[in-house]
């Protein structure tokens, strides 16, 4: 599809978005740290490799059942830095706030953040504020960027997953998804359904601490599983087979998929990781996830094959094998 | 003033933004990195210190003369890391982009940040692209983090000038802030003002290669150089004396202030620094100053003094005396 003006689709995590990064992007800021577009820039600093991630947050709507937009964009970015095999340590937050916008939300969105930090333990050491006309931003935007260093014994990057290694994904998927779905809705009463959000840095420092074999690390959010797995697929490629029966997803949540007319495979989720792990180390790191509040649901539910490389099948249900291919555009805007 | 509601004023960098950040931010991620409130935070990470800071620009318009935002996110950010004495390295770029917004103008953009990137010697190394709904944004803002790393010869902070630190300014302020005014008054035509938007790190780095007693380096944005004054005056415990005779304005940034109703003094600027400096170096350190092509109008404007802490001063050109406050709102919203 050819357009001169931005549609949602540019910034969906999907295919679209993909091409506006290779084509627009890349070529401008040519450097290849940035060319290998993991989670988050990796280089040395003094000997020691650091990991170093951005994200806007514009979720919509800002508080939505299992937490507010403060507390993912700690926790995103604290994700996207523990992708990186990192340790987090430092982030910063940036405010974008609309003219208007009531304090008391805020202060309640700056709490969730400081108790987000305080979880994931992460020190917030810098910032800005900028404040919009009405009507000249959505309530509020946040962005934060983070730091980590990365332990001397972890190398993960979305190009190393090799055939035989196990995907391990860490619980159930699309809880983020559909609890912004449901609220906007408007079913937000009649549904359980809280979001995921959660830090998952603590559970991958289990993880690299019981297992050498540890190839990718991903979570996957914007674009759900389905987008992550055929990213990693395309990066390393590696065909991966997953096994629909494998993967959890809670009935509530597969029900309101249903209803809504949403596949939860390309749902987002703010509290899942997969890993693609040697099949020697896959049974201790399994434990490891499992040992972790977050991950209690954590299974294997595939592995990588060495034909049909780039692509992800997904054996269903019913016995048939099925393509898993990335989204093309928009399923849902401002998801995070 | 009591509200509950944010104002313009909250994001102006003023007394509102200082007392904001005091109240609500800094109690809920308290640290003592933060709580500096430099233009960046400084750590230290595996024996080697860092610098990290992070803007988000929301500039109104996008296309100013001498500029667009892209070159403005930039440079801010490799100037705010630049004035902790750092030199800058990587910067990260997320991008909040309206729906509807013209593809090729973000090219343009785009283009504009990479020129940015390679005048200043970083690399873009990570990013984000978000796309809100039409009537959700206005047009584009643009995220930058940065981090640097600090030579260890180099040692400056806000709270560190002394009495008889002489007072360098690296050229004529308020052009930026008046771009932007004329711009927004329609008066582009008719003025040949342009925006100062520039990088000042090669500047820094002549700097410190000359002089070792370099005790402050700020660059006046938002708030102007009457704000950055006030901040390094309270933050330093010291009294600043400045002689209005010395501080160069260009003839048509102060007739468009006349005309237009704004006090030079506190109009933004993003390509000027002011710098404390020991009396004993200050000769060599202006020279270097003047060396660079940013710095050719670089004066002593002021020096600091025991008496009066935490105030600013400044001789008139007719011979008073007059207390520069600290700009209590907004001058101009979305200046940056």
């Amino acid at each position: 599809m050819k357009t001169d003006k931005i549609l949602l689709d540019h910034g969906s995590g999907g295919k679209i978005s993909h091409r506006m990064t290779r084509d627009m992007l890349l070529p401008v800021f040519n450097n290849p740290i940035l060319a290998q577009l993991n989670d988050g820039a990796i280089f040395e600093l003094n000997g020691q490799r650091v990991a170093f991630s951005t994200d806007s947050y514009t979720v919509d709507p800002i508080f939505f059942p299992g937490g507010n937009i403060g507390e993912l964009a700690v926790y995103g970015t604290v994700n996207d830095l523990a992708m990186c095999g990192a340790t987090p340590m430092f982030l910063s937050v940036a405010l974008i706030i609309e003219e208007g916008f009531p304090i008391e939300q805020l202060e309640a969105i700056i709490a969730a953040m400081g108790q987000a930090a305080e979880h994931a333990g992460v020190s917030v050491v810098t910032g800005d504020t900028k404040v919009v006309p009405k009507g000249m931003a959505d309530k509020i935007f946040i962005n934060t960027s983070g730091i980590g260093v990365i332990p001397d014994h972890v190398d993960v990057a979305s190009h190393k997953a090799l055939p035989g290694d196990a995907v391990i994904l860490s619980g159930s998927i699309a809880d983020h998804g559909v609890s912004i779905l449901a609220r906007r809705a408007g079913l937000s009463f009649e549904t359980s359904v809280q979001s995921d959000t959660a830090p998952l840095n603590h559970m991958v420092a289990a993880m690299c601490a019981v297992g050498r074999g540890i190839h990718v690390l991903r979570d996957p959010t914007r674009g759900g599983l389905g987008t992550a797995l055929n990213e990693i697929a395309e990066k390393s490629a590696a065909g991966i087979r997953i096994r629909e029966d494998r993967i959890p997803v809670k009935p509530e949540v597969a029900g309101l998929c249903e209803l809504l007319g949403f596949d939860p495979l390309y749902l987002a989720n703010e509290g899942k990781l997969i890993a693609f792990v040697a099949a020697d180390d896959a049974a201790a790191v399994l434990e490891a996830v499992r040992a972790d509040r977050c991950g209690r649901d954590a299974a294997i539910v595939g592995e990588v094959v060495a034909d049909h490389p780039g692509k992800v099948f997904m054996q269903t249900r019913i016995g048939g094998t099925r393509i898993v291919d990335m989204l093309a555009g928009e399923q849902l805007p401002r998801i995070c």
